[in-house]
């Protein structure tokens, strides 16, 4: 007889599955946002409450890792990853907010650029992480790590590119600080989805 | 016979205490100084003083956490915990400096706010350390953890507020370079706070 | 009969000298370009594969860990010792990265002397690394250690006078940005290589 010693409420896979989901949200609804060129109050609210629900779907996994003697893969590694996917929401919410602080008004067109590829990496961090739960999408998770890895390098050319235009363009100093921190933060976000990647490979790598 | 395998002078909880105490030492002085609104040269060498004295105290932990087979509780998070506890004097000392070298004179109130809030976050770390060595007093560690994230949203919300008030108000680029940054450092101890209250909840459920 | 658990392939002390080798490389060329005083194409691109071998020695090592059963230290120090080597070649490639972009002409003899000093620190991150394969170097080990702390402190001293002269005649709010964020980057190698040295330290302690 075999025993399932992981009740279902208690399925990490599942837990991370739909932790990533809000993560796609974050990114999709912030890819929306900055085509429309301005945050609203109502539009500040929507951020704040996907980043709220993607920090309960990552407390709720560091919770029953507390509370369970048997998990998929290393403890330290599940705490991690939770952490780190939880920074592309957070990382989001932070960016959406202050473009409503800095009152930045019309479409900024290197953030639209910057928003369509940190979708398409989320989507790969997505595609990632779901595939952990079954050995036989290895290659499926790794095509998906790679595509990461190259969006990572797009994200810093473009963080690169804008900064010059902005240093060579921009004469106002006050502007230049709040574009500066923004294009900045936008490329972090998918340097947290290739740290992500690194640490799936990485739990793949032990467990085969 | 009982053996005693953790010698006095090996107790992490009485280091802990002791490393706390100094955080809080810390954010006193500190709210004392942005009162007075200037940081002469006695204050800020009686900050780093502090700031010394408690990274003795986290040096000593990790030390003894080195030397030692028998751990109150996870080794790992013996190290992360005085290492976070080590960034509130830390940070602390880098805003008196800044205060300091970015010669900013006259008293913010922003900032004087801000210290009040810190001052309360650390009693509260304080708090949450201290009840770690004994598991009746988990009610009392639950409600100051609980404090302590009410206490970062709080300091979320003064940052936002400091910020776009800054950006409304202050035409002075060279003004806006020195005060956002004091301001972001200011919210950066709540959030350590915050990750220490973590780190102390998820300590106490793994021992429950 | 004794068994080589660890084949020669495998050699973490061999796979850690050569990633340091790379750090030693990053700073002495870092040296070399701020001396000249402007970051052409060819100069850039060449400290960006300096970056990226040292990247691929740092994977090795991730990589070989994932594989390995025994290893001559703990796994988890092994890991972060590898992330905090790469972080010295990543930021000083960041550095050049951001002359670059930001088209700072001209020697800037704040930098000259950082990059000296980041050279001195990352020579002795190197004299540390190495003598870990032996116990019988443990007092130059420990020798180097003691030199990084200091050059950290010197780093710290001369961060502040760089600000505190920037902020005092530096009138172009658009210069103070972008020198500002570079004289606090290049602190930064000096902090990443005191974290090595407490890693290295704490390993020590944990063998002896």
């Amino acid at each position: 007889m075999l025993i399932n010693f992981m009740p279902k409420e208690f399925n990490f896979f599942d837990l991370f599955d739909k932790q990533v989901e809000y993560a796609v949200t974050a990114a999709k609804y912030f890819k929306e946002l900055v085509a429309k060129g301005a945050i609203d109050d109502a539009s500040l609210q929507k951020m704040r409450d996907i980043e709220h629900d993607a920090d309960d779907a990552a407390h709720s996994i560091i919770a029953n890792l507390n509370k369970t003697f048997i998990t998929p893969f290393d403890r330290e590694d599940i705490h991690t990853l939770a952490k780190e996917v939880d920074d592309i929401p957070d990382m989001i919410n932070t960016i959406v907010s202050r473009l409503h602080i800095y009152k930045i008004k019309g479409v900024d067109t290197k953030l639209v650029e910057f928003a369509a590829v940190i979708e398409q990496s989320t989507v790969a961090v997505a595609c990632a992480v779901n595939g952990m739960r079954n050995s036989k999408h290895a290659k499926k998770v790794t095509d998906c790590c790679v595509e990461i890895n190259r969006l990572e390098n797009v994200g810093d050319a473009m963080r690169d590119a804008a900064l010059a235009e902005l240093f060579e363009n921009e004469k106002d100093p006050i502007e230049v600080i709040k574009r500066k921190e923004i294009y900045q933060d936008a490329e972090t976000v998918l340097d947290v989805c290739e740290d992500i990647a690194h640490m799936v490979e990485s739990i793949l790598v032990k467990q085969a």
